[in-house]
């Protein structure tokens, strides 16, 4: 089975298309470039993940709503830096009607349906959003408004990549006013620790959390913050962003308030998405050669039973306990660790396929948990329990009694939860380095990992750094210790060091 | 707080405005004509309508996928009618690319960044589903495919109404395929019956079930089941639609399979769907001249609790006692009524207000019960328990103890879920009317309701009645008794009576 994808030794690019494939997440769509059809297998992935991070925007106060698909072509304009970002590639709609074709073959633009102003598809909805905004704040009573949008959006890129870059893709975008600047930097923190939360909890994917240099911050923003990862080969994965957006937009939509003090004010804003880039980062986190390697709390199926046995007559009674321990698993009571959903199980009936075979076809679809129950074990009483994250005999436990099977999968799979992500956390940090010098630092940089070095805090430097070594500045974690160095470009001065890395 | 709403009597259009606007469900969009801004409490009621609707998708064995926004104008004229019924009002996008004006001001679309082929943004996605299928299904062992899509679609209406009738709006889209007939008209059948319960069971919204009459079927179909509702100024909603599509769409894009025989042969469709529509057939159905009402399975807050008081001393005891209650129904068991989600429960703490605008505000809002515990109340440990669908003293229930509150309100919902479609059959069965000759037809169809009256089958006098009457055929019920008789218009036999209506 594992012959079907790429090692990652030999060609780690390779190597993710082949696992998204082989695992059937996701397909280029045919006939619409850069676009992408998200099967059912990644579906579920990002419905798991859509679960978990509404309820934890609903415990902070939350809610839903829903904005148009389209913008009107003036409004990108009204924020100079976010026209600067976000006009240049976007889906842009001109008319409003098709008509036969005058040779009777198929349809064409009907050339009187022009739209007076052009629509822009939503790269991002600040805009939009705040234009409306301007119609629903009239008080400071009105405020805080706290609002996520689970979207679909749509930026034109040339050179994608399914999950990371795609021309569409699905996101939630929450978009929040208030009527103090401290609240609305408070938001744009607390925001970004719910991702981090959700990435670490989760994706068991550890990230480092901090803001972005000026260079890469949204357009738009006076801050962004992000959380940002390390894959397997090194480079860096930008997981989620949180902006403090100042008045900005406000301004440009003309969005003001009376304070409580009677006065008029503009409102401050944040606004933080993800989006199912996210899954491409947890296929990079976790798989093997095998395939795909899911955390138990994101599984579309959590475990597999696989009842074993020659003849009908053998099987019989093995699928029956198959059954009866997939139902077991699926009566307990909802927890938090599963989403308050049931435990998803599913019981193999391949009979006519060979063992390797259906569990190697369960391997690459990255089911956390395989349970096989043959005549022997049955015998016994008994079934084996093996682990998707570790292949081959370590991970398999033999004679598990089927009378407790159900607790001791459930304790698999949290364990597998915890272990997923210690072992990501250790190679991500087994994989930041420092440089001191610049000279250092180039040569580092064809490595794998990402660095820690001193930066004097230009734009100029970083944008050198960036031309010569096509590494950018990741993020300037929260927690890099104080360390006065100099720059290791320039030799000025600089407080700590920040994280560079080559980026998807 | 009614005088805001313009009773049903006196205009029944402007109520329904009135009552999407004082309850904050939506909004026009402005600066994109026909989209719509759906607003906090109303995307609360969609969501649930997700919820509710996913897990019986799952329960019968569908999936979740999602395919790309846009569709090659090409893929639209594979299939005859669907071009024919799809093509005339979608949004075309033409460019990629905006670039910054000459004049300075703006951006305008570069002529440089044309598409080759312009693209769609779907009204429906039969077309590039079904061109992707025919990748997916190789033999009869890849069948049936039961998949399902949440998304938003554009269709552009000249008319819109919120909810109704927008440019874009959000649905579900199912897209089965099969390797027999019979399976696959089954599944056209099962689903439909998953919107009939959905409809009965969630929204308390009776239907009449069966097929459309062939003028009024999908495009594309070669029969199409609805779900019909009657509102409460007797015209028909169409709420839901399932169609069996026979192999039109496989044939239109080559997807054949191996069949267990060996042979090749073109696959079998279905398509369902149900949108935001429901949105709007909820608030027509149910509401009243003081706001919204919502049955308590699909609304976002089920219970308001609103401690009274005059002074901070005489509240404080009050206000825990609320707190209490609140989270003694927030702490229940998960249940299906709920959805398996918590009680939604909001404690009111607008002390500044006099309980009337307090009410009045819950009532606007479709809250279902809303629970009141004043002084006196509190001395003898009761509170009142007032039901939305019987506004004013006849709803409410005092002295209910306090320490029993909890199932009591559970109880009250429960009632008001069953009462409220009750009521709305009750009111549905006294509106279908029969007629026995086009004179009394066109007398009848003046007054509210449908009508039940023999036709002849034909296309031609469907479109006659239509032209004259602006009635149409919304349903041959299944449950329409066999009574032979002869056409209202042609004189021609005719086995038993359809339903005819004018219709949103």
């Amino acid at each position: 089975m594992a012959d079907r994808i790429t090692p990652r030794a030999q060609d780690y690019s390779q190597w993710y298309l082949d696992v998204v494939k082989q695992a059937g997440l996701a397909d280029h769509a045919e006939g619409v470039k850069g676009c992408m059809v998200i099967k059912p297998t990644g579906y579920a992935i990002w419905e798991r993940m859509q679960r978990a991070l509404d309820g934890m925007f609903k415990a902070t106060g939350h809610v839903n709503a829903y904005f148009p698909l389209f913008i009107p072509k003036s409004f990108l304009s009204k924020e100079a830096q976010h026209v600067e970002g976000f006009a240049k590639e976007c889906a842009v709609v001109t008319h409003y009607r098709l008509k036969a074709s005058p040779d009777g073959k198929g349809v064409i633009v009907d050339p009187e349906a022009k739209l007076e102003q052009e629509l822009i598809v939503r790269p991002t909805s600040e805009t939009i959003i705040w234009n409306t905004y301007r119609d629903w704040i009239q008080s400071y009573r009105d405020l805080p408004l706290l609002i996520n949008q689970w979207a679909n959006v749509v930026r034109w890129e040339m050179r994608t990549r399914l999950f990371l870059r795609t021309a569409e893709f699905l996101w939630q975008e929450g978009h929040t006013a208030h009527a103090t600047e401290q609240e609305a930097r408070d938001e744009a923190l607390r925001m970004l620790e719910v991702y981090r939360r959700f990435a670490e909890e989760w994706m068991a994917m550890p990230v480092l959390v901090g803001p972005k240099s000026d260079g890469q911050k949204f357009p738009g923003a006076v801050i962004t913050y992000c959380i940002e990862a390390m894959m397997q080969d090194g480079k860096a994965l930008q997981a989620g962003t949180s902006h403090f957006l100042g008045q900005n937009f406000a301004k440009a939509f003309d969005c003001q308030f009376t304070n409580e003090q009677g006065q008029r004010e503009y409102a401050w804003a944040t606004s933080w998405g993800v989006s199912t880039r996210l899954i491409g980062g947890l296929i990079m986190t976790h798989s093997d050669d095998n395939g795909l390697v899911v955390p138990p709390r994101l599984a579309a199926t959590h475990v597999v039973i696989v009842p074993l046995g020659k003849t009908e007559q053998e099987r019989q009674p093995i699928l029956a306990a198959a059954e009866q321990l997939a139902q077991q698993l699926r009566d307990r009571p909802r927890e938090e660790f599963f989403g308050y959903e049931p435990i998803a199980v599913k019981v193999d009936t391949m009979f006519d396929k060979q063992i390797g075979y259906r569990a190697a076809e369960y391997e690459v679809r990255g089911v956390p948990v395989r349970v096989e129950i043959g005549p022997k074990d049955f015998e016994k009483q008994s079934c084996v329990v093996a682990r998707r994250d570790r292949p081959g005999k370590e991970g398999k436990e033999f004679g598990v009694p089927l009378a407790t099977a159900a607790d001791h999968i459930v304790q698999t799979l949290r364990d597998m939860q915890r272990s997923l992500f210690e072992k990501a956390r250790a190679f991500r940090d087994a994989h930041i380095r420092t440089a001191n010098s610049y000279a250092e630092f180039k040569e580092l940089i064809e490595q794998p990992g990402f660095i820690a070095a001193h930066w004097d805090g230009t734009r100029q430097t970083e944008d050198r750094i960036a031309e010569e070594t096509k590494a950018t500045i990741r993020c300037l974690p929260f927690d890099q210790p104080d360390e006065p160095g100099v720059c290791m470009v320039s030799g000025q001065p600089s407080p700590r060091r920040v994280i560079f890395a080559r980026a998807y």
